[in-house]
């Protein structure tokens, strides 16, 4: 068959619908959401420990009060078109390279590990290379370092340690904490942890999803916090949420006259003015 | 204190994320998502009952194939935009009064059950006299209907008995179901089951959500089928989906001519020419 | 040809687009924007007068600095996401019942007109006869009253003045303001005048368009202002935009332990530990 | 004045309206909505002649039927939810590198004229050796090449006449040509034409909007169509779009059973099942 679309996530048949050949029927009651999470999107049941080290992801960036730009800009949206939808949507669009992409840091540690296997060579030395290289070039590491937590993201350790206790530490996941290592004492800065980002996706990075995939993760695990949000704002009955005049540099906007204006740049007032 | 803004859904204090007040760091490990989920939107932990309910309610709708605008909008937008950002919120704004929105239902019930509180009436004549009252008005009830299933929609059966087993079926449940089963008898229409987002409509009620926050949930529900569905389409490297010349009715589109065009609609050619 | 879709707002057609019939390679340069915005969601081209009206309407809205919901929240989503798709698109979803929305009003207007042409009586008795029921049923008219203006909308009135002018003030126009006078006496509030997007609706009406339509046409009127937003903030180089603490009222969330409040509502620490 | 927010776009100021320093209500009327869109994002009065080639640039491209991936997303997104706001959210999703991008052709060209500045040589001959380099290097050039078009992209020629015309070709534009020139002399492949996004490019460039106002500009010149688009849908009445199972590959999704399928990685079947 040569169709234009081809999927298999699911599939509708005749009664019933399969999820990835699963029951949705037997999934109802029989399945955690994040084991179902997993099935959806890994394309087959997790273990235990991976369900375990996958909740712990989806907790890490539960909500994160005022300080987040999408739950803002959802709650603003919803001040003035009231629904669900379109708070949930506008939350979602705020997140990318700034913020909530474990993507980056997946593709980082993805380049690292290949050359890593091409080298030949041993984890630590591949590690010390690529650290070097990136403070001699000044390149940022996507996943170190964070505004309040300087030695340890604790979010972090706790991600790592469920991760390591479930046995689903592996090689990316040491060699990024190695590069880590290499790269605080190359720059001498000790004050820049692997953050809760970043460690995110070299756990899931484990777990078998793709740097897109993360992002999603990463949205998921906020969902719930970003629902909570708009439905305070909903029942907070605030309309129309503006930026208050004394927030607002507008800088020395010159009152001119349109006629003028019109006619310094070359129009015949008659012209535009009957456009 | 007299702020603009008031939210008690978390905060963040020193080094500490409080999420509901609990530590964000405690939950990590330490609450299973669907737990979490509920702490952050209803704003207190749940008991393992109303754990059990929400995992099913969440796994009520996890995906349904090409079958649902969201998803096919979806990954059309990602072979033009190749973001699952991009992707996730344009699956999202599909969802409306057509799909997928419990809220309409919560709503009917809500109203339905302040009805039956104001009458002091048994729950049995409450629903008959509102079922009545709609099929002489030929009212639709939100929720009643399923264009595969006839009799029963297994999938709404399974959600009720998970929350009959789990001791949360209460009178806003049973009251939405009598009206169910007087409207079957007075409309004579046996072929008319209560469909799963109806079904989910009540036993979120029941839990105590919002009709707003349940529109969360359905989404919420869809989430790790949508990042399956966009990881699928970015995975195949399909650019620019339109729709084949032959599945389009294009009509007779007579070619005409600008400059007479304008003319005949009062336009001195040299006119709007120069606009 | 009975295909699963319909469309005759574009075709291509070998090597040429005709718009509404009329060839692309024309238009540019053949017809200001504004020409081509009627033609192609009218499906006609506009004559010089509906072109001076439709200038005039797209020109009402088209920026309010930092006081319209849409344009923080853009400003907010690309802080943390720098693209002007993602801001774009998050300044839209703002758009709602509360703000921006003329199709409100013509949805109002067009049913006085059906209930006017049904009496068969002058205007001003069906006019009279509708605002004051509003009175006595104590309805918001939509498109009444305005934070700033008291007595007038200045632009509401240039709005009025310009269709005066291109003889495309008609019944529809006539009926709503008759309605706003009736209601005016019958109130006793001289202070609410009809507002911008009260006034664009009926002057949009008057030229053929829909309610839907008018939304769209009200978003496309703020769309470069939009654009210049997006464009500032990208320009900054903010990023994370936050809401400070100083700002939020985050009430008294008390510090809890997850393992006793999880005993608490029933759970065995060890289950929900492990889940 | 050390305020969190910096505007320059526009002021309410009592009850006046200043857009960019001009009154909105001398606007309204008193300019076309095109000199209006250049006064916000650029700052300043067009002139005639700027008007004209924006005028132009904004009808390039009106619509593409439903060969545009945005178009068709915006459908689907209506037959699930029947809002214009959602619809043209979802519309403008859709465009990102691989449509309506004329950013990267902006951003190549702007490199492109820093090199030939910095080298001191004339435009052709750094044309050429740019054009060597891509050659070489197998690299993309932006704005090159056209699916249907095979010599010579009409709409992109027609803009180029009239920006020539308009004394609004310099020296950016020229190099960009120049390039194309030496390219398809280098490569041998004479059938690449500049397309209508790569002369849009070049020409607004000229006008001198930045890469990110030019994404903007192209979403906002198909945005009447989008409109139309949108409610064609609506007023279709159609509910709930879906690919037909016939154009769907789904695959072979063998059944599977849950119950076995936990127990084969690892779960006691009683565990997950109350989980």
């Amino acid at each position: 068959m040569n169709a234009p679309w081809t999927s298999s996530v699911s599939r509708v048949d005749g009664d019933s619908v399969r999820i990835r050949g699963y029951d949705l029927e037997q999934l109802i009651g029989g399945a955690s959401f994040t084991t179902s999470c997993f099935l959806l999107i890994r394309g087959r049941l997790p273990s235990p420990a991976e369900v375990r080290v996958l909740d712990a992801v989806l907790n890490a960036v539960l909500d994160y009060a005022l300080l987040k730009p999408g739950t803002v800009a959802a709650r603003y949206a919803v001040s003035g078109n009231p629904s669900m939808t379109a708070g949930l949507a506008t939350a979602i669009l705020s997140v990318g390279p700034y913020t909530l992409a474990p993507e980056d840091t997946a593709r980082f540690v993805l380049d690292a590990h290949d050359r890593y296997v091409a080298s030949g060579r041993p984890l630590e030395e591949a590690a010390a290379e690529i650290a070097e290289e990136a403070c001699s070039r000044r390149l940022r590491i996507p996943g170190f370092g964070h505004p309040r937590f300087k030695q340890v993201d604790p979010r972090a350790q706790r991600l790592k340690e469920i991760a390591v206790e479930a046995g689903l530490w592996g090689d990316k996941a040491r060699l990024y904490e190695l590069i880590h290592r290499a790269f605080v004492d190359a720059s001498g800065k000790p004050d820049i942890p692997i953050n809760d980002v970043g460690m995110m996706a070299v756990v899931l990075l484990e777990l078998g999803f793709s740097p897109d995939e993360m992002t999603g993760l990463a949205i998921l695990s906020t969902f719930p916090g970003l629902i909570a949000h708009v439905s305070e704002e909903l029942q907070s009955g605030q309309r129309i949420r503006v930026v208050p005049d004394d927030q607002v540099d507008y800088g020395d906007q010159e009152a001119v006259d349109l006629a003028s204006g019109l006619q310094a740049v070359g129009w015949s007032s008659a012209n535009e003015g009957e456009a």
